[in-house]
């Protein structure tokens, strides 16, 4: 086998690798959960709804941030973050609208829980 | 205005309404926080897998389970439910299916703490 095929081998094994698993294996998957002073949660929640719309909206490695607030209690909201990859996370966490919210609501989170975890299924979607 | 008219006006406005805002007023959101018993956490996952997989594919008012584990505390699992509707989910934990891991899991779980919420941007996707 002459290095012209093994390169070719090599490049065809490194696409298909990319195609199924790539895609997700890489991915950062994170809870962040939150306490808002309840004095402020409702600029609290404005602040996060642009951020979060902007971010979806404008960056293609933010894949989502799905933001829940609690029935029984609205100031414990539960984000489930997902990115495509470190790389992608770290980008998001220096744009100007990420940076907006966060200096923008630093005075209101009361405490705030990250948790990275990985996903039981993988490439589930929102129907 | 005859009688046709006022229907006419009703039928429009109400499909008006299921566009713009039923389909995602009407979704049930719900957090659900578990704790498993370590000694039995792979078995659970495969029947969670199994469970969440057949449940978005066979029921069209399932609209996403992401499932997550904590990489700290691996027994900890959350996972972001989504119903399209109250009726799909009383309908989705009567299915074999769902019985069949409820029933499956019941000695494995040390904890079960379930939190109705309200999605912060409806509609919100998972690309």
């Amino acid at each position: 086998m002459d290095i012209k095929r093994i390169l070719f081998a090599l490049v065809l094994s490194h696409l298909f690798a990319q195609t199924v698993f790539g895609q997700h294996d890489r991915q950062k998957v994170r809870l962040a959960r939150l306490v808002i002073d309840s004095t402020q949660l409702e600029p609290y929640k404005a602040l996060l709804k642009e951020e979060i719309e902007t971010s979806v909206r404008v960056e293609p490695g933010v894949i989502t941030l799905y933001a829940v607030s609690e029935n029984d209690k609205p100031t414990h909201i539960t984000i489930l973050e997902i990115y495509a990859s470190e790389e992608a996370y770290k980008s998001h966490i220096k744009t100007p609208h990420f940076l907006k919210y966060k200096q923008g609501t630093a005075s209101m989170v009361k405490s705030l829980d990250l948790a990275e975890g990985l996903p039981l299924v993988p490439g589930m979607k929102i129907k």
